[in-house]
């Protein structure tokens, strides 16, 4: 099989398919220094995912990012997934026996965090943050030195009463020191945590999300996500809140920042067209590579005029290692 | 002053100003038969409404009321609040001195439930409603014998827990019979209630709600409205539900139905352009007055271009009266 070259996003080429033709695999992948890899799937049900479904590993992962690791590649895991911290993820790797290191996590409360810390760089004090969230943002603003309130204080899990309505309107309630409101995935919404955000937008705070994504997958159905979390301030202030997770440019940016790889030498993993691999078309990476253990499906991109066309894909993450199908599954 | 003859919701026609001018006053209210009112002001601080604001009566609400109900006139009162039944509004007049039935009164909530039982229809028992929201819904329901889970009940008034996830999307936590899934203004929204929502929809229940007002005007400030409600299932659903409160014709028509009345002959009284007057406008009412007391201010319809144009418009309700102003606020 003769290589195209190039392997640009570009929604015109056709997307090659690598599962079992290791002269290509091979080839592949010294296109790249750098891999970016979406993580997730959170749905243990449907074992859908690119690294892992919930608790279940797809076999062969561990080896494949071995492999990529002793070929001198410098591996990034980027995740949506805002109720967990780095450190969280560091042991949901080492959980699973896959090597990583906290440093090579970027999820999108981090790059909420990193965004705020150091390209908003509102002047203190007034860069307080207001979470509507879960510990995983609250950790990562901590691990930028930035102060926030709201998030996990169960001093917000209640009721609503009358006089909330006076307090909130009076600014009693609030801290003068919040300039952004962060929104995340938050498994606690209450109606005085919504009342507060809102308050702080009509007083010009910056709005933000760690991401936006509408649905949360988990138990082979469909969940509401931090999108749905953010929906009623966004309802009730007229606002839309900047998203710092895919497929957000502001977090290919500050990834970039971070680790300081060449674009072009880098190649973005993911099982979603409309978010990991737009992520990296529009990042103008050198590559794409769709797994389709995931959400989408070959015949999405594979169809004329698909709107988002991976470079290349395979059938499963370990087709990387060139190895028969056979012998990976019998491996694991 | 004489009178252009017929007081058509028109935007081309300049409003007419009655305040002052008791030959205007009288051929004005001749006119019609029937007065939709708009009742609400929930802004104890910034006492804005039409007839009351609060706790807080506009001086000669009650007598302007007795004069129509005098003169032979149809009344109807008409209000987008859904936490509060008509039984809650007959106790709320009967607190402020003026004369109105139960039966006068038509809320979002009874619209809702008046639509559920006698437009749609839905063979039972998979015509059963879960409800995001508060008790005026429910009593609503109840008075059209229609049957609904979710709510107030307490029981989903908890942490999601990991399980739930599960039960949730095995149909375990579901109630089989549920096909409307209707939200209004909830102060109790839990990430359990948003999840059972999305799931009936994901199921095919229809989406409907009581109305989607995106803020609620309260102690001089703004707070999260019925919108802000239904809004994390719009994202989650990627649905609309269909509005059964004012500016959405389906009120209109349900209210219609039950009263009776020559819309040629009707004329809306209220104190927001974008909801009241709309309203009217687009239910091709008679006419459509303005009361100055609330929300919108004359600037806004008396300029060119204005899209939301009353047939009139007075400084406050009472000047219906005919009364000198002195006259009239010297009376309370």
């Amino acid at each position: 099989m003769v290589l195209g070259g190039i392997f640009g996003g570009s929604s015109t080429t056709t997307p090659q398919y690598l599962t079992g033709d290791k002269t290509a695999i091979d080839a592949f992948i010294d296109q790249f220094d750098t891999f970016l890899f979406d993580c997730d799937g959170a749905d243990r049900r449907r074992r859908i995912g690119v690294l892992w479904s919930g608790d279940h590993k797809f076999p062969g992962t561990a080896e494949t990012i071995d492999m990529l690791r002793s070929r001198g590649k410098q591996l990034v895991f980027v995740t949506n997934n805002s109720t967990k911290s780095r450190a969280d993820y560091k042991k949901k790797f080492d959980g699973m026996g896959i090597s990583a290191e906290e440093e090579e996590v970027f999820g999108s409360s981090y790059s909420a965090a990193i965004y705020i810390a150091r390209i908003l760089a509102l002047p203190p004090p007034k860069n307080k943050v207001y979470v509507l969230g879960e510990s995983g943002v609250e950790q990562e603003l901590q691990s930028e030195n930035i102060s926030y309130c709201g998030g996990t204080d169960p001093l917000l899990r209640r009721e609503m009463m009358p006089i909330d309505f006076e307090s909130v309107a009076s600014g009693e309630l609030l801290d003068d020191d919040v300039g952004i409101v962060l929104t995340g995935l938050d498994f606690h919404p209450s109606y005085l945590k919504i009342a507060l955000g809102m308050a702080y937008l009509r007083r010009g705070a910056k709005f933000l999300a760690t991401n936006t994504d509408s649905t949360l997958p988990s138990a082979g159905s469909l969940f509401p996500g931090a999108g749905a979390i953010s929906a009623p301030l966004v309802a009730a202030s007229g606002q839309t809140p900047l998203a710092l997770g895919k497929p957000s440019q502001a977090m290919m940016d500050a990834i970039e920042g971070k680790f300081k790889f060449d674009r072009k030498r880098a190649c973005m993993v993911g099982d979603r067209l409309n978010t990991d691999i737009q992520f990296g078309i529009e990042g103008d990476l050198g590559g794409t590579l769709c797994v389709l253990t995931g959400v989408s499906k070959k015949e999405e991109f594979l169809v004329k005029d698909a709107k988002v066309v991976p470079s290349a894909y395979v059938d499963t993450l370990s087709d990387l290692l060139g190895e028969s199908k056979a012998k990976a599954e019998a491996s694991t």
